[in-house]
């Protein structure tokens, strides 16, 4: 019953931080976890230097281009200031010895946490399966609820 | 153990949107699903052309004026561009055939989702009843307590 | 089962309002509530005027400027407008006799709230136990998720 699922809807650093290390609290305590990303969430997943695909639109282009591409582009929540801000505190963060995403998400991924994309999220932004990192499952709600009826720290962040 | 309980808080449209796809995902595993509508979310259930309400203060008018009214006028979280995006994002979904707004809240109505507004949201928004679709339950912290207690995806959208 | 437990990851003063709300609810019903403070959220804890510490960085010292200090300087999430919205909603909310956060945050400490403060957020804050009200706890997340597995009620605000 430590299990975690968590819904990762914002792009925001500091909140996918914070799904992160509960996810890793969990499997750490040995529940299982699992991050379901939906909308703007999507781009934590995203890969810097994705492939080119073809046979997108114009304007499934142009959202990707405005959107932060993976876990080292992500801004603030708060006193993001054009970057300033979010630089700032990765800066101290990582003077702190204090974790970060790119590594959070690697740790999760070694003890089998469960990512999941949204297939109807993947759809509205028009971002393809080939343009997230690799090992990633692609799923719809039913997912989610069926892994939420198994833990009880389901957050939706 | 599959339905859901969900604390509709924002007034932005992708996550009210993510409120009703867990909803009626809810329903349609055969699970209860409770929204209850809080604050900002409250401009979710707002009618498009409410009755004059007799007795408003000017503040509540004035706030009233200034929060959107119906699923229909809610901005997106992100990219909103003074509505530009958000016009954008709609149209790009419906021209997938992904689901809008104002279907899903009908859909979840009919397969039987309790909408409960926050009473005394209400009251620091100054809505009225009459303001508010109609077939809203009005109720308080205990309901949401009460729903939450029977159902795993409780979630704070 | 009808007790809670809530992130509060949030520095804004209508979400504040809303887990206070829910703790004080799922006390009062006999449950338990945790409220496990991170990021923003350990603003809500802060003292007015808190004593100088020694030690700290230029840029601790600058975040803690930048940051809002104690529930009675927290900013609604929206129609903030430069503080005269928040200043007109809290007058509002006052006429017409709702709570205010303070008067929950006290009530709830008198019910048996548990308050925690999420020791990596302070030091990524760069904030003390000292900066914060007396009588807080310091935790990390496997006491978040020991909380959430005895409650139902579980929710990132």
């Amino acid at each position: 019953v430590n299990g975690a699922t968590l819904v990762v809807f914002s792009q925001d650093l500091d909140r996918a931080l914070a799904a992160l290390v509960i996810a890793n609290g969990a499997l750490a305590l040995g529940g299982q976890a699992t991050l379901f990303f939906t909308f703007w969430g999507l781009n934590v997943l995203r890969k810097d230097a994705p492939p080119p695909v073809a046979g997108k639109s114009f304007m499934d282009k142009m959202f990707g281009w405005m959107m932060p591409r993976g876990p080292s582009r992500l801004p603030l929540s708060n006193m993001h200031m054009a970057g300033l801000g979010t630089a700032m505190m990765k800066q101290r963060m990582a003077a702190k010895n204090l974790p970060n995403l790119p590594g959070l998400l690697a740790d999760a991924r070694r003890a089998g946490a469960r990512l999941v994309a949204c297939s109807m999220s993947m759809e509205a932004m028009g971002l393809r399966q080939e343009e997230l990192i690799d090992g990633i499952e692609i799923g719809g709600v039913a997912d989610f609820l069926g892994a939420a009826s198994a833990t009880r720290a389901n957050l939706f962040i």
